[in-house]
């Protein structure tokens, strides 16, 4: 397959698609949900073969868990589905409307982006929310997979083609693309690929942002903190971060970096640490959180790093079962800290002070900024937005969890009478500029 | 001046910048604007220095008067202040608010993007318009302005800072980068600026976005098309193309290609010939242009090109009194010519006929779309914006004028009282989504 020659067909259908009717994308998705159900041995069968084959090559447990494509994995994916088809139609919709002379009327609406390529891991369920998201909101989409799940990737995505174009969306409205070397040819089509959505690892995220011209959504880095404050509950905080640090280690939104105010260092920061411990998540920090631990004299609470963290050290994305502690003078030091070194993925205060709350979330700046709970919350299903294609640390467009919304753009069309530039310039005629 | 250096203490000001207050952005507005008025002679002698330099240098006349800065330009960018300063504060606004579950509220709020980067041709109004926007929507900003103002916009930089510092802002709000060499420097500040909007030739927006890793906005080509339909007002709509080439030739905005309908191109395309060349238009086009325009034994309006054009040769953006002709079946074939060939900024209909006209608002893909008007309307004043930073054939963010609301965007703050994830995964607790 050329992909090229198929992301250039793709662009002049994606006009096609972003004419349709909801109605026609919503069947699109009834459809598809009907034949994942009605095909869903076949789809089983594909990925016992890919779990064996995995496991063979010695793939992790954590891993295995993302890899599988089960009865529960179909229930929850088809759940998403109707929550899709329940959500009212993200484009054509009207965002301004008006009259900027008599007979001149400008209007801006909602339209889909175009022509989108997502690149994931080896996550089947990803790859209907995905494919199924894109459709709802008018964007033709490329697929392209982890490998691991190449054959379960392969069923799926015959099935959603086939419902998709049943229920009359155009044939070149998705793409699956298999080969790696196919992501290389995917990353040259800047004239016909509106956007680019990896997921991965920091290195792959980075690879893509570096080797194409095509605007690119998502986040290399997920280096969230947490910072407890002077006036805390301190229950309230060991809680949430043991929850934001081993709820989900691997996920982006996962806590790397706990900041902790000098005033209560000495009570909270082994406590803390005990708990941290007893939960298997091993300690890093500085030279005077090293310090405050030691002097507690509770050997269950001892930092394990020979080396002391210097600042550049926090730059540093665990998403594994390690920690990194530092003290902070207050709320002023940990939303400088945070703004020098984090990646402004999300990041949450600890504290029963309003003003401080207020003062951090105002400073720092962050797609999420938490008070009081665990940063794990970033996330498109817990925002409500049904579900996402990915979590954007980028400003520009949409920024943290990304759903439909963050799948569209807008136009601007007017409705003239023949008027021209040159009378405004002249005088002849002025603007009155009158929203309708 | 080291522009890294420079650019990582802006990063670091940019949240106080955006924590300040509407009251205190529109104070340093309105002292900019008073004192600008009281050092206008100031600004007046270095432009005469400016412009005389460049005459001596032999710039052309219609550039010369873009470098000018004159009473009736301060008259103009001091209006353009005073509407700015009434317009709302476009930061600080909730754009949605969400109970998740109880005690637990997700909020989108309104926020400046940061620290922007604009790169603009030698206009010295420009440089007021951009730094006031900037300031208005609370982004700080590096501004570096063609080289043949570098006088005016050195004595304009100075009274636009000094009058912002005054006004409470931070010093570093605002940054003028003078030599070109620094052009190479910001273009390295991926991890301090935000977002560069480059103006300016084609090769040098082509250029900044080949050479950053940062998010660039802005337009490289504007090709504009304007398709005249079967069933049209023939003196409308001469009157409206003879506006879109000649008004302002040199604007990104202006009409390139005439696609004409096979129907009424034996009696229109002499009349436009005749029209065009009368207003000192040169004429290319396909063979069949040139046979139907021949054929008129009219010799006023002879095609010039020796060379007939074919397809690719359509891809040509003159920005002079040059323009493209073609003959096309129907709006289907203007349609796909415009997505084939133009680039996605802004297209113009000319019909009586709704249906042609809706199907080609509908699938022309392009920021602008437009129905019996000049293309020349594409541009933040006219639209109502009070003024823009440039004009967008990106997709991502914003498309089309960019005004204060393309300098925003969001992010999501959540206030809870310790919930954890932990507890919705297991069921323990569910979300129940309420918007407030």
């Amino acid at each position: 397959m050329n992909i090229r020659e198929e992301a250039r067909k793709m662009k002049l259908v994606a006009p096609v698609l972003a004419a349709s009717s909801n109605e026609t994308r919503n069947a699109a998705l009834r459809a598809i949900a009907d034949a994942l159900k009605a095909n869903k041995e076949k789809i089983f069968a594909a990925n016992a073969e890919d779990c064996r084959a995995a496991g063979e090559n010695g793939i992790a447990p954590a891993v295995m868990k993302r890899l599988a494509f089960n009865e529960a994995k179909l229930t929850d994916v088809c759940k998403g589905i109707d929550q899709l088809i329940s959500l009212p139609d993200p484009i054509g919709k009207s965002l301004l409307k008006r009259e900027l002379d008599a007979g001149l009327v400008l209007e801006r609406v909602s339209v889909p982006i175009g022509v989108i390529g997502v690149i994931f891991e080896a996550r089947p369920d990803a790859l209907v929310q995905i494919s199924t998201l894109c459709l709802k909101s008018g964007n033709c989409a490329i697929l392209k997979g982890g490998k691991e799940t190449a054959g379960t990737n392969r069923v799926l995505f015959s099935i959603i083609h086939d419902a998709a174009v049943s229920a009359g969306l155009p044939s070149e409205c998705l793409l699956q693309a298999e080969l790696h070397n196919e992501i290389d040819e995917l990353l040259q089509c800047e004239k016909d690929v509106d956007l680019l959505i990896p997921r991965g690892s920091n290195q792959f995220v980075q690879y893509i942002m570096n080797n194409t011209k095509i605007p690119v959504m998502g986040h290399a880095d997920g280096i969230c903190h947490i910072y407890v404050d002077r006036d805390v509950d301190m229950d309230m905080a060991i809680n949430i971060i043991i929850d934001a640090k081993t709820q989900y280690t691997a996920a982006c939104n996962a806590v790397e970096t706990i900041l902790i105010n000098r005033e209560i260092a000495p009570v909270f920061l082994p406590l803390l640490a005990r708990s941290l411990k007893a939960a298997g998540v091993k300690l890093r920090g500085t030279q005077e959180a090293e310090d405050l631990i030691a002097r507690s004299s509770d050997a269950a609470a001892q930092i394990d790093a020979v080396d002391i963290m210097d600042d550049d050290d926090f730059r540093t994305e665990y998403l594994d079962m390690i920690i990194s502690l530092k003290v902070v003078a207050d709320v002023e030091e940990a939303i400088d800290h945070i703004n020098r070194y984090g990646s402004h993925h999300t990041d949450s205060i600890l504290t029963r002070d309003d003003a401080a709350a207020a003062r951090f979330m105002q400073m720092v700046d962050s797609a999420g900024v938490y008070r009081n709970c665990s940063t794990r919350f970033a996330d498109g299903f817990r925002y409500g937005f049904g579900a996402e294609v990915g979590i954007s640390t980028s400003k520009l467009h949409a920024r943290g969890p990304v759903g439909l919304e963050g799948l569209v753009t807008y136009k601007y069309l007017i409705t003239g009478s023949g008027q021209i530039v040159g009378d405004y310039a002249s005088g002849r005629s002025s603007f009155h500029f009158k929203d309708l």
